[in-house]
């Protein structure tokens, strides 16, 4: 089942999909449907009954206000390799906002002097459907809601300014993410590939059975500190191939198209705009 | 005048005190209340007219639900040579949540294996009073609401086993903050003193005139990245002292009793519970 949020007339809707497109659900967004404890029953029957979202609404990032967006950094052996980092023994997390993300189709917004290096890390991203805190690893792979794709665009010189990554990492409307979350019951990773393009070229594409932490792993390690709770979102880490770590780096520039998409899940595409 | 968060028969308070007691303003807690757009006029009628708050009432961490919790690292100039780094340019953020924090006179609670180096960081806290994005440094001057007392307590062995401190400075309700917060135009940090003990023997005291960026110029950088919201609390990083930075160095253990005080605020008094 492929949950979205929509948007109409200025409300959002969180609707769900099995096969004969999406249907409201009568929440407001997937992170408001996930936070009822019965939301796969509503789903279900939405999608069966549900009223057909109107063709003229558009589509938002499926999670609106989460909690918490934990990220995971030095995920794939590669990348951890072009970056040049050791093998870590436990998930590199780092946080986001609920102000940090932004839509499957909206622009990235920056002012020139915001950052000169601008950089992609796409992403496939897990939607928490349960409250977790010192949870197992298996209690942690039966919580998870589905997956959706992101791109934890980052602002490299923002980023490594001191020894913490957060403002470049964490600034306003950066994270696109959508554009619908698969529920996990109809997805598995381990099948499928993360993508990233600039301009159509290719520059970030790996199989996701690359992750050194795989998914219910990451909300392991992070419920062992805090609780993730229905609608929270992790990150869990981009492969090789970010501007950062090429020879000679190459960050993203007004006016370029940047794709991110996750096989099975679908594709995110954001014009980048330095105003000037 | 002092804002409060008072707790009777389950439910939280706002309260308003300029001189004759906490009295209820009607908001639930201070980030509640701070989120009216004329709050000030509501507190200070609450502190003339409102009902006075009953001797029962306990009090709870004042700040209850931020969207935002930002801490800063490496503000005063003797701790960042204690750490051995050098001075920054540009604040060192990293982040909490509302689950970080915990009330004025709560156990600081954790289980034998979440780290054998708990170390304390008393701070002065920022109680952001407007919405602020890309602000001034003056404009940040006058949306400061005010300010608390705050521990930033640490699990070093977490904090460091990766680059980023995320999960040793985010454990759930490891970071006491209260008992309540002056307003500023009650109080100049210039002029006054944080202090840090352990079981009654002084560790941390400094004039709070030594921070490398005073708390408008926090919330600036900060509103660079980020929108500040009414009810965010901004930690201004602490001073030399700590246990990590000794020789040798020293943690807390089960049974101590951490005091954090801000001259002109008041105390947080915490005991270490390290369950076995």
């Amino acid at each position: 089942m492929r949950l979205a949020t929509h948007q109409l007339d200025g409300r959002t809707i969180a609707t769900a999909d099995s096969g004969s497109g999406p249907r409201c659900t009568g929440a407001a967004s997937v992170d408001d449907l996930l936070r009822q404890a019965d939301w796969r029953d509503t789903a279900r029957r939405a999608a069966e009954q549900g009223e057909p979202v109107p063709e003229s609404a558009g589509i938002v990032a499926p999670i609106r206000t989460p909690a918490k967006v934990l990220c995971c950094g030095l995920n794939f052996r590669a990348h951890i390799e072009e970056m040049g980092r050791g093998v870590p023994a436990v998930p590199t997390f780092f946080a986001k906002w609920a102000d940090t993300l932004t839509g499957p189709a909206a622009d990235i917004d920056l002012e020139p002097g915001d950052t000169a290096q601008l950089d992609w890390e796409a992403e496939l991203a897990v939607v928490v459907g349960a409250d977790l805190r010192r949870a197992s690893v298996a209690e942690c792979a039966d919580a998870i809601a589905g997956y959706t794709v992101s791109n934890d665009l980052s602002l490299r010189d923002r980023q490594w300014a001191t020894t913490q990554w957060l403002s470049g990492k964490a600034w306003d409307a950066t994270t696109p993410v959508g554009p619908v979350v698969v529920t996990a019951d109809a997805f598995d990773p381990a099948e499928h590939t993360v993508t990233c393009r600039v301009d159509g070229e290719t520059v970030q594409h790996a199989p996701l059975d690359d992750l050194l932490f795989p998914p219910a792993e990451l909300l392991h390690h992070a419920s062992m500190f805090t609780r993730l709770r229905p609608g929270d979102l992790v990150l869990t880490g981009t492969p090789a191939g970010v501007g950062a770590g090429r020879d000679p780096q190459r960050f993203l520039a007004d006016g370029q198209v940047l794709e991110t998409e996750v096989s099975g899940i679908g594709l995110l595409r954001n014009t980048i705009r330095i105003r000037s």
